[in-house]
């Protein structure tokens, strides 16, 4: 039983320049693959990076995490699925990444981003309603 | 108190590259900075990359975390510290990136690896002899 | 008039990590753009890095050209198309870049290629009959 | 002879993250290393980034070269050097990568940049008096 808001997927392919010399994506390239998975869950919700920047406030990363359950190979379709789970102080996400063709694991991991307002460059202890007001068909 | 058996040092300076739209660091390559110290690290006890393929074991990371406490910069000047705090059955590996002028304290974050069999595959559930009797002048 | 054996296309989006501190894909993130559609086009004949190691060629890029037109923004839609223009002793592919909306151009650019023999480690003056039986079909 | 007015050089290592499935650095990644020397060249004159910003000009890249002519391995100690061949209309800027201990070449190559007034949004046909005025002592 998820508690997630909201869920967004993204199908990526591992490129050539992603893989190492042990043959497998390096761990720091998993990052951008969370991103673009981030990046279709935000712009469902019309919050992706413009609209932040129109709202007057950033959402740096304060913290990542990330467990490599399976490597990734060269040319490998993964599915990366994201998931809001926290939203009122500060936006967690959860990421699943799985292999398109047979669904197995690979990664988990998560993000936790928090609003920044732009004018007095200080970190929000409630999210703005900036944020809160694109949730509310979803609560 | 440390409970760290080695620590190493590595002093790198924030590239243009690596600053984002938002004028910082963005977060993905903090995996680099890591990784500069970690391989300092684990040069000073002879046992980096090629030594780990001649030793028939690779070391797959399968855990990662960071915390953001404070952005980097272009051209900033940082000190990455990589501890080695658990070698027995895995290694992991805690970082603390500082400004290498003030001091402050801009990142922390942590490692773990465990041991790949390259004959069978297999990840181990101790740490090899190859990776014991290195450690073995500082225990 | 094209001069092109084969062509292919990929379509992509500008990620948020590839911007730079003046708001537009740092430059050498473009090179990634190029390796997408010429994967794409590599497939076409079934001649993509794994089928590659099967013939006992590595094909390492030689040298390399780009020429920025225009900036890429944040999240612009791009066509990449990637042209085989030379292939008897070394492969040559052209590129271009436009906008996918507009068709504006945006990059052109190249890739040289040469076969190197996996056991011998040369470098081949003329392409092995790996490649140029994949292009019969289209001579 | 060389007919570069100034010459600057920057020592690096090839790091793990840089090293393909073939086992060579990936060709992309050489910009970056292109990037750190041409950084110390532009310090040397004390137009680097953020005095490019203060003068009201951005100096994008317009054209890049890469020439590979032996590949870089994981942990190659590498000298990167940028020479400043042309400057009245645009930079031109040179660079050669050798092995830092044998002297043996490995790449060569050139970017191109223009001047690009903040204000306007135009490239410059001249350039402008903030890069000439700089190079005065070196003509």
């Amino acid at each position: 039983m998820s508690k997630a808001l909201l869920t967004a997927e993204a199908t990526l392919e591992v490129p050539f320049q992603d893989i190492d010399a042990m043959q497998v994506a390096w761990h720091g390239n998993y990052l951008r693959y969370f991103e673009t998975a981030r990046t279709t869950l935000l712009r469902s919700i019309d919050y992706d990076y413009p609209q932040m920047l129109a709202s007057n406030y950033l959402w740096p990363i304060i913290e990542a995490h990330l467990r490599f359950i399976k490597p990734l190979r060269y040319g490998q379709r993964i599915q990366v699925s994201a998931e809001l789970v926290e939203w009122e102080n500060r936006m967690k996400i959860d990421y699943t990444i799985l292999d398109a063709g047979s669904g197995d694991r690979h990664t988990k991991g998560y993000t936790i981003q928090c609003a920044l307002d732009m004018r007095t460059q200080e970190l929000q202890l409630v999210s703005p309603g900036a944020l809160r007001d694109r949730l509310k068909a979803y609560l």
